[in-house]
């Protein structure tokens, strides 16, 4: 005992423990929950990339085998590279146009993960692996203490800065829009063109349909939609969302 | 020298180098091209992510950086793991739905990266790092020889016996038809409902344009295109791309 061999070995198992704990935390070998059952057997990677290119829709849980990747993936960094790509992206096809100056040239950016992040309460709730309770949500949206996405508020001063007007359109409810508006502006968001939030008419409507109609009320007044920012495929597919759309990630939770 | 501490320091040392070897390998700090200018310094994970939900368009090279993440996700599983995901996603769409028996309900698959894989040659031409030829393309498509995405081709058969009619759809020529024919019976397709290749009409098209006047064109004829698997958002936009589309990962090349 004692030997140099023996140094290496222990090593060598811690090592392999490590990389086990490591594997087990991506969740690799894993089911993921469409409609409410079961559709397949497979890593907690396929889930995300599923997920994220519309590919996977109506599920409602992050299968529980993937709390451990959407944990790493949010809190570590990655989540916060790839939205920066995102926004680094928009910036760099709005900046090939020029807005006419009269106010009319905008773009859309959703709020809830998009401008304002609910990653705190996402965190206390198993980062969607628990079911969506709309009750527990309103609460935690009724304190106006979600913080901002940093690089989405950059764009969205750069874009004001080059004349850009910028239409914030979310699923909160107009109940919701005095919390709202404070949560934005402490957030460092101002001077957006308009904020449009559900009325009591829209509650009923589904996202993507309710996003539709608000936009293309929009386009009967004028405005001219360029692009769409939002973290769901339900803020940026159908009419009037723009020339081009970018998707931000969000595998925390969908909706349709 | 030669106790237990050294051993352990020695592997420790030899596994600090493996990790970093492989987060090299991942193509952390990279930047990503966009239009030919570049875009952003961000990683080779977010380039992907970018590029998969099309929030980057009009890409020619893969990263020069990204070479070794891409070549890491097409050859050692993951790619596969996903597309077998995708796969499983659209069956069980598809299981909802019961078609009425006369041959008309039908779904549409690609044919590049779909129902055949390119694989083979971009080992040859660096994941995508090397700009597309298409001269140098074309002769890799006259071998016949691109192999099955084995997962694409369950799913044809599985729809086949479930009297689904399946439409393979392409940007491939009229000119390589015979030999399209012959490598898809080859890769164990038969029985397609119709196989469309682009006319000398249809050259001048950008994809997605050339994919909606065909699916019109089916449409009227009247098929029902209940779903579309393909690779490129060109395969999948627009309209009557049926009412849900399938995205098969592919983050080798980017086609309008």
């Amino acid at each position: 005992m004692g030997s140099f061999a023996d140094g290496v070995v222990v090593c060598f198992v811690i090592s392999a423990l490590v990389l086990l704990a490591s594997c087990a935390e991506l969740g690799l070998g894993t089911r993921i929950v469409d409609n409410g059952h079961i559709l397949m057997k497979t890593s907690c990677s396929s889930f995300f990339y599923n997920s994220q290119v519309n590919n996977l829709q109506g599920w409602l849980e992050v299968p529980e085998e993937c709390e451990g990747m959407v944990a790493h993936y949010m809190n570590h960094g990655q989540y916060d590279v790839d939205a920066d790509g995102v926004v680094t992206a928009m910036a760099d096809y709005l900046s090939d146009v020029v807005p006419q100056g009269d106010g009319m040239d905008v773009v859309i950016f959703d709020i809830d993960e998009t401008a304002l992040s609910n990653l705190p309460y996402y965190q206390r709730h198993r980062y969607g692996c628990e079911r969506f309770v709309h009750a527990i949500f309103s609460e935690w949206v009724e304190e106006g203490i979600a913080p901002v996405i940093a690089s989405v508020l950059r764009l969205y001063k750069e874009l004001q800065a080059g004349k850009w007007g910028v239409i914030l359109m979310t699923g909160r409810t107009e109940r919701q829009r005095n919390i709202t508006t404070q949560n934005l502006l402490a957030a460092g968001y101002d001077s957006w063109t308009s904020l449009i939030l559900r009325s009591p008419e829209d509650e009923g409507t589904p996202a993507a349909a309710y996003k539709i109609k608000k936009r293309l009320e929009l386009q009967e007044k004028g405005y001219r939609i360029w692009a769409s920012l939002g973290d769901q495929w339900s803020d940026l597919t159908g009419p009037a969302a723009g020339n081009r759309t970018f998707k931000l990630p969000n595998p925390m939770y969908y909706i349709a």
